[in-house]
């Protein structure tokens, strides 16, 4: 008997399918490539992107825009908004619009063109949720943005453009819907309880322990209980944190290390799927509250059966989050 | 400077971007091309599907499940959810979950394997969307259904996994989270306003022009204000009516020429790309109202970057919804 289970914090329905429940094998998945040719995003190539923004660099190595960078941001070169004009927030009849503000930008992880999370080291990892902070930090000072989104995708399939590995940054001067959803759920969740619905969760999958993939002192990583998407995986503080940039300083450290575990694992089991990953923290006003709990979630990119989910905001998954979980933790060990 | 637009209805923000616009050969289209192979719903393979539920026939064609049929509904034999049992609502922890109690049809439109919508005469597109109205009526005599979603994909790329042309239908024991969020969006414009948003819509598109794609005496297709997708297009009646199913008997004929019509339009300009249809109408427990209006959402197959959208519920569309509707007029006269 298939499942419907409904997700705690947005109230989402999905349909957990078990008479076409899938293991890893049974899903038609493009290994991700690599096809080669020009990288704008190799040492050498500085000048074919926008100047940089932020560069960590080694001692010695100090020249802005030239190689013997470790960790590159650079304004997206076909950005989606854009840095500079005012709001112009105006009606059209019953429509409203604004003008596309916002900052696009690239984060280049590492200068190695074909690192992967799994194959980068403790360190490199680290450094890239160092820059994702860096980058919070100095965009949140910009009082006409409401929300940053920080996500990676990897791979075409997931809609990767290039294969040097990256992630983007988009300043957005509206906070999405699906992020307006996630806080206002936790609020009212937190308005009828006085807890943190995430913290809740993770004690809950704690003592479960069916969903549970990995976990180090300060990170908990899940299937969770009614994931839209198969071998959807989400990684959580263990301990209350409404924001990913005022995480402690000693956290990215196990981050990095859990995320690792966690992409290295979804490597073997489905064979390295493209994937999107994306950091859920609080809108940029609330950035200090009891009720909202940052977290990433990670989508492998499985199957394709996305047009009506789309459309109708309704997902039917054909793994069992706890059979995804099982797979998860065997297969790393 | 791109610009940021607000779905009226449900306050979704989208991004349509002017420095990447995307004219109809910018993207890299799949074509739909047809792989042959057995197919279970063709004529002479009535017992390769699930009995039939119903059948249109020709006088003198009477016995079930045979060949001789001009249109058949029958069970998927995959189905998401199942048709017998309770609703077995109860909580784990924090989680609430029911049995996945629903209906899955699927509605085989032709015996024509390679038919499609633009080469199927009126009275055969006709007939598909009587035969939605014939199941929605019998499936809304079921207690336990709250929403009935029938939708269509066509093509591998948009979902399809059989090419012989269909559609599905799907019977819900709950609200899906996007329709109630419209019906919600709809009732806060009706109680501020006393008037139906669509209706509004409706007019305002007619007196703006710019986004008008066809329109007969009953309907008017145009390009929506806010799409998510590139050459997404709504198919809405000119005059209130809140759902599909009570649809006036004289409309679905207009439905069907003008449903024909975008359909050939689309084909012509994108030439023959995969989509999703699909029927948006109000749910069971409030069929007859002045709030909600029913429409047909059409959403071509051209953009791979979904991951990230999925992810956040925020889009990038590169096409401008009246450069999409200026072609998409342009291309059929």
């Amino acid at each position: 008997m298939p499942e419907l289970r409904k997700d705690p914090i947005t109230g989402r329905w999905v349909i957990i399918s078990t008479e076409r429940a899938k293991r890893p094998h049974d899903f038609m998945r493009e290994t991700v490539t690599l096809k080669g040719g020009f990288c704008p995003f190799c040492y050498g190539n500085e000048d074919k992107t926008p100047p940089e923004i932020l560069a960590y660099r080694e001692n010695g190595n100090n020249a802005p825009n030239s190689p013997g960078w470790n960790l590159r941001v650079v304004p997206n070169k076909f950005p989606a908004l854009q840095i500079e004009g005012d709001m112009g927030r105006k009606g059209e009849g019953l429509y409203d619009k604004m003008n596309g503000i916002g900052a696009h930008e690239v984060i280049i992880e590492t200068p190695k063109h074909d690192a992967t999370i799994p194959t980068m080291t403790d360190h490199e990892v680290e450094s890239i949720f160092w820059a994702y902070r860096d980058r919070l930090i100095d965009l949140k000072r910009d009082k006409r943005f409401r929300y940053i989104l920080i996500f990676k995708n990897h791979g075409a399939a997931a809609g990767a453009s290039l294969e040097h590995t990256h992630s983007q940054l988009i300043a957005l001067p509206i906070v999405p819907k699906r992020v307006r959803e996630e806080v206002t759920g936790s609020k009212n969740y937190y308005q009828m309880k006085e807890r943190c619905i995430y913290c809740d969760i993770v004690k809950q999958e704690l003592e479960d322990g069916v969903r549970v993939i990995t976990e180090n002192e300060a990170f908990l990583a899940v299937s969770p209980y009614a994931p839209s998407f198969p071998f959807e995986t989400w990684i959580l503080p263990k301990y209350h944190e409404s924001s990913f940039e005022e995480s402690l300083r000693l956290e990215y450290k196990h981050l990095a290390r859990i995320t690792k575990d966690v992409m290295r694992r979804i490597d073997i089991a489905l064979e390295q799927p493209a994937y999107n990953m994306i950091i859920h923290t609080s809108p940029i006003a609330e950035v200090n509250n009891d009720y909202y709990h940052w977290h990433i979630e990670i989508m492998p990119k499985l199957t394709k059966v996305a047009g009506f989910e789309w459309g109708t905001g309704f997902y039917i998954n054909p793994t069992p989050p706890e059979e995804a979980a099982h797979f998860l933790r065997e297969v790393g060990d």
